[in-house]
């Protein structure tokens, strides 16, 4: 098996990164990154996307703040995903909550708003 | 905003699902659903996937064993990810590790196997 980071992109060019929060260990958001997100996030520790409905480059935070300072990735068996372990400063979700991932899915379908600590 | 589970499915019927340990909180796995597989999912508690290289449904560990039981599932802002808490039986990796992100990442791009507990 590989010693060196070989992504797997997917037919647009693309992984799937799940950014989790350093202090928390909860998962903050989903969102991908192509080869120059990657190597950019890899660089500069500021945790860089690529922006599937904007098709660009996307700095985590850039305009709203709401910077990931980089603090740990790793990279699955197949290498098709990575996980970036961040310093979230404010919200990752854009609708302003920590996560976004706040709401809970019950076994008939009901969202639940979750409670943030 | 919804309150009612409204996946958003992408071009190939899929959203992403990441599976956490509900023990240590680790993410073990990143997979997919499609709606077959999750309603599947949250009416057995036994998670299902869809194979997108076998292109079927994938009770996971139906052949190996090594079953995730459904504690909780959580949705994202957009719905197009989902968080499966599971308890895991055995390893989720088909490599034999419990997770399949068992490789840090360094900035020089280099790979490290992390030493499991």
């Amino acid at each position: 098996m590989s010693d060196q980071l070989k992504p797997k992109f997917d037919i647009n060019g693309l992984i799937t990164a799940v950014a989790v929060d350093d202090v928390t260990g909860d998962i903050l958001m989903l969102a991908h990154m192509n080869e120059e997100a990657l190597a950019a996030t890899l660089e500069t520790g500021r945790v860089t996307y690529y922006s599937r409905s904007r098709q660009s480059l996307w700095v985590k935070g850039e305009t709203s703040g709401h910077i990931q300072e980089l603090v740990g990735m790793r990279v699955d068996c197949d290498q098709d995903a990575v996980i970036v372990r961040v310093k979230q400063t404010g919200a990752a979700c854009h609708l302003g909550r920590r996560s976004c991932f706040f709401r809970a899915v019950e076994p008939d379908g009901n969202l639940v708003d979750i409670a943030e600590a």
